[in-house]
């Protein structure tokens, strides 16, 4: 469930998903070393495998708030487990919004009390609203495996190059799945999807990716399970990086021909998050010279300029060490008009291949950063 | 000197500095692995530690160009020393602006032709404009050690976190120094300045900065001109960062009380680089949870919230694991007035501290790079 409780001063800022039933959990946060108290507390109450519900509040996230941020962290998961008669220790509490300011706790013990009636089976929509900031839109996804089904939901437009796990994403599914394959499934698809993504290269304080499976539907092939839950976590990061913070386009990144894993992530990364190529993007520039310069960057990378080769979408713009010649019209049509601008990098170095997501960069980043108190 | 002959549709796009006899010389070039051919070629001529005159063209980069470029540059080389009656090998050829272009030799070669006339002790100025891309105004700085003159000028808008480099600086002394004095003298005041700045992450192809010191006013105390030089680097670099595309204001970063010279760079660098914490102080927002965001997005450093300090200005905003509780009024004003916004961060962690420049991002930075080509 989602709804409104004032914390925000429109918005739905107060959500709740909960189990019927105790379930294994599993959760990946942030690598910060400026965590905040939810993080703390969720990293302690997550590694018995064992949750029922998690507690999300959005506009203050309890960052930076000392001893005082700790206890009403506690507080939540207090009332929660009261009003709803399961153990406290089961209930993940999650803020998101200002750093550095207090929960308003009354509102929010407030709105505990009697929330229990407004839980109900179909209301993911709205659950998924009320964790949003400067978002413009829900992030939402349902799949299936076997009999039992997976839904997930995430938040992010800015303060997004998630590392370990990301902004807010919640996961719930039916399935009967041990803790402990539970967390390396989890960790393992956070790293192809969430891990991959970057909005403006700032890392929050609060990112939590969280996963109840209740066991209601019975077993199911783990295999199977994964693959589901990888594509679905890469569709929500997409989805995130179509709606950061003043984007106009989605950009993927495909490097390919690296010599290791770690050589094409870093690279697809340097260009993704390069604000040169960004911003190219966002004028449909289909300047590759920036793209050779976020390859060139990455200093300590192996690089052969007269090898590789660079494409936006279908056209390829450099190759064997020179431009290519190609006219310029049709690649910065293909640049205004496409939703999701591609560029492909082969470095004809090795097997390797990576692909990232972020979004183009434009004056609306910029309105919504230096103008409102995130 | 430095002239408009047609590269760029208005400004000078051409310059030449020139000693009167062979001087020694040294230089630092970008890091970047794909780099131009000047850059190449610099590399090359500078070993031997000699060198009388650095040629350079503004517009086109001669980067990605292939064999072609690297021919136009020696072509360049043979030209000016042809019209210099010096030898080629010590004319250093340098070119900035668009990349993947080849250079319009036959304007540059016309304009070589003749251009001896134009030599003069005084038209520094005119040579700072010549170097520009997106640089709003001309950097020089003249200095003073014992007998001898130390003059410099750099160039530098955006693409611009040098390593091991930065950009285009240029610097000449009748100081008499040896060149391998030069040469690490150099490479250490570099490391103290230019390398300490970031307009926005993005490293250029082209980062060079080369310095003749011809001998003629005899020798000087070594570390006295290395303090001048690296006095006159720092204020270059701060105007650099001032004049950053679309900067409203210069953003100094002081990181204290770290354990050794990289955590301090490193938190330095996170903080002035964080599009969060350059879109506050452009939106003179005292935000300092992006600072501590900041903070805590370089993983692999020590961090203790709870015993650092946040400061903008003179006002001291975080401290013992809280906010201080300080009125935002008197920071904002600050924030607003200032026209280098300092912000102080003491890790009280250890006794090494860095102070690394930047600037605020605006809509400008979006406008300039998503509609013109650089």
């Amino acid at each position: 469930m989602g709804k409104h409780i004032g914390i925000k001063s429109e918005n739905k800022d107060f959500a709740l998903i909960v189990s019927d039933v105790e379930a294994n959990a599993a959760a990946v946060f942030t690598r910060s070393t400026f965590c905040g108290a939810p993080v703390i507390l969720g990293r302690e109450l997550i590694k018995n495998g064992r949750a029922q519900a998690f507690f999300i509040t959005s506009g203050v996230s309890n960052v930076a708030t000392g001893k005082e941020g700790m206890a009403n962290a506690r507080k939540e998961m207090e009332a929660v487990g009261r009003e709803l008669g399961i153990d406290p220790d089961n209930v993940l509490p999650n803020a998101t919004g200002v750093i550095g300011v207090q929960l308003p706790m009354d509102k929010i013990l407030d709105a505990i009390t009697g929330c229990k009636e407004d839980l109900g089976a179909n209301n993911w929509e709205s659950t998924a609203e009320a964790i949003m900031t400067t978002d413009t839109r829900a992030k939402l996804i349902r799949g299936k495996v076997g009999d039992a089904v997976l839904i997930g939901m995430a938040k992010g437009a800015g303060m997004i190059e998630p590392n370990m796990a990301t902004m807010l994403s919640f996961w719930v599914t039916d399935a009967d799945i041990p803790s402990e394959v539970l967390q390396s499934m989890l960790k393992r698809g956070v790293d192809k999807s969430f891990n991959l993504l970057s909005i403006d290269t700032d890392t929050s304080t609060s990112d939590t990716v969280a996963i109840l499976a209740n066991g209601q539907a019975g077993p199911v092939d783990f295999d199977l399970f994964e693959e589901v839950f990888v594509g679905a976590a890469i569709e929500l990061s997409k989805q995130i990086a179509e709606d950061g913070e003043g984007a106009t386009k989605l950009i993927e990144v495909i490097v390919s021909g690296a010599v290791d894993d770690k050589q094409a992530r870093t690279m697809a990364k340097s260009i993704v998050n390069s604000p040169l190529v960004k911003t190219a993007v966002y004028g449909a520039d289909a300047n590759w010279g920036r793209v050779a310069m976020a390859l060139g960057k990455t200093f300590d990378e192996r690089l052969d300029p007269d090898k590789l080769k660079i494409s936006f979408g279908k056209y390829t713009v450099y190759e064997d060490g020179a431009p290519t010649g190609i006219s310029e019209d049709p690649v910065e049509d293909y640049m205004k008009k496409a939703k999701e601008v591609v560029i492909s990098v082969d470095l004809r170095l090795g097997l390797s291949e990576a692909t990232v997501w972020g979004c183009d960069l434009s004056e609306d980043y910029i309105k919504i950063n230096a103008l409102y108190r995130t």
